[in-house]
């Protein structure tokens, strides 16, 4: 169950080495988790509406190859852990026109309410992710991983 | 009455011409804005927490010469019109080891409620910058301007 | 002779005030503007490998209503003015499920070479604008504009 | 030898959930890897104009606390690893008012030439820095750690 948004590289997002800032794809990433989030039929408005705030705890990203401006590009984001309490992630940003792998990462956050206090999600919330988390662990099974 | 902030440029500022991107400026602006309403004793985390919004209306800017990496720049910020339901704020762009004038611009907002309603700044707010406001106003007198 | 894109509101755009912040319009521009120069088989990066550079000398932006968090967005670009030495484009933001103008903006841009002296676009790169520029030019006129 | 940079976190540094995205973490890093190399009287343009590139390989962070829109922070970095190929820095985020530890994070980076191929910096980058590294071996045997 991984889900995974296509874009291309804007110019802001180059420096002056000429390729995108290591610090965009953490910007990416999210693009791919908002798009997962989506797919279990939830926004990061809702969350917000409902008072929770999802911060984020722990991410790493490790760079292959250069993403450059206009590049096509794809970033798949894949649930790795899911419970009441928290989220990890997993990424892959690939260049669309060869495959090639650009980067991968990892991202990490909880559920709190608005003063910080780690706190579970209710049924409304966790069920469709559970649902989708209990999809992705059954196409694994399917493929013999 | 004009108050000033100073920087230096970032890497991440630059884009792969090798110069500041232009959307970045109103970054600067935006942190000399910041402290011409800190001389007046007022953050806009206390217009937020009061149910204030300041959405922006209009911006401009007009680009002299390009600011590069590592650049130690100044951002002077005047307050050009005031009342309570509107501010327009002039900037200038420096670079500090030569005082080359890099960039020129213009910022108005107005003040809503959280809803998007224009409303009255209270005394609270408008008494500072109003203040403020004479201060510059009698300044640019003495000046014979 | 309108080009357009569509995108979505990314997370990062927003800020504390819970709306895009005003500095990233100039950003979607930017990637009209692409879009737009793409339409004519020309790429920033083609412009770059010869040598030339594009820097932006003046933008405005007037927003009317915000932008939100995953909102669908459309941003249109029209070549305004365009030269050998020149191009100016102006722009809109809409919000695509109820077509309400966000913003509307211009920026202008000139030509330069790596040392920033103005120069003179060669036919390969004039000619395809300037057909776009002449075929939006037609198309106003059998709309009777 | 630790190096460290002071900022005030910017509002356009904060996103929805009123506190700072965590991707800006990366940019805060760099500018204190960019004030470590200035003690060693290098700068990335430096680099740069030498005909080097200096890609991150990998990079990781650890929020602990959220930084919020005008908090004053220092941000410090320490060379942990250096060879005539690569660095890597850790570094820490703190809350200048009370001290208050926001992130912990590591960059790594490699040397290459433009096409992307690794090499070796010459004495001219090499040595400035080792001297540095040294100087902080020592400084870290002196504290008996």
């Amino acid at each position: 169950m991984m889900v995974s948004v296509t874009d291309k590289v804007r110019f802001v997002e180059t420096d002056m080495m000429g390729v995108v800032h290591h610090s965009n794809y953490f910007r990416w990433f999210e693009m791919a988790r908002v798009a997962f989030l989506a797919k279990a039929g939830l926004t990061l408005g809702d969350f917000l509406t409902a008072g929770f705030l999802f911060p984020i705890g722990e991410v790493s990203c490790s760079y292959k190859a250069p993403a450059r401006f206009d590049d096509a590009i794809r970033i798949e984001a894949t649930l790795e852990e899911f419970s009441r309490v928290k989220m990890a992630f997993s990424y892959r940003v690939v260049r669309s026109a060869d495959e090639v792998l650009l980067a991968e990462g990892r991202t990490r956050n909880v559920f709190t309410d608005q003063s910080g206090k780690i706190c579970r999600l209710p049924d409304e919330y966790y069920l469709p992710l559970a649902a989708l988390k209990e999809k992705e662990r059954q196409e694994a099974g399917h493929d013999g991983r």
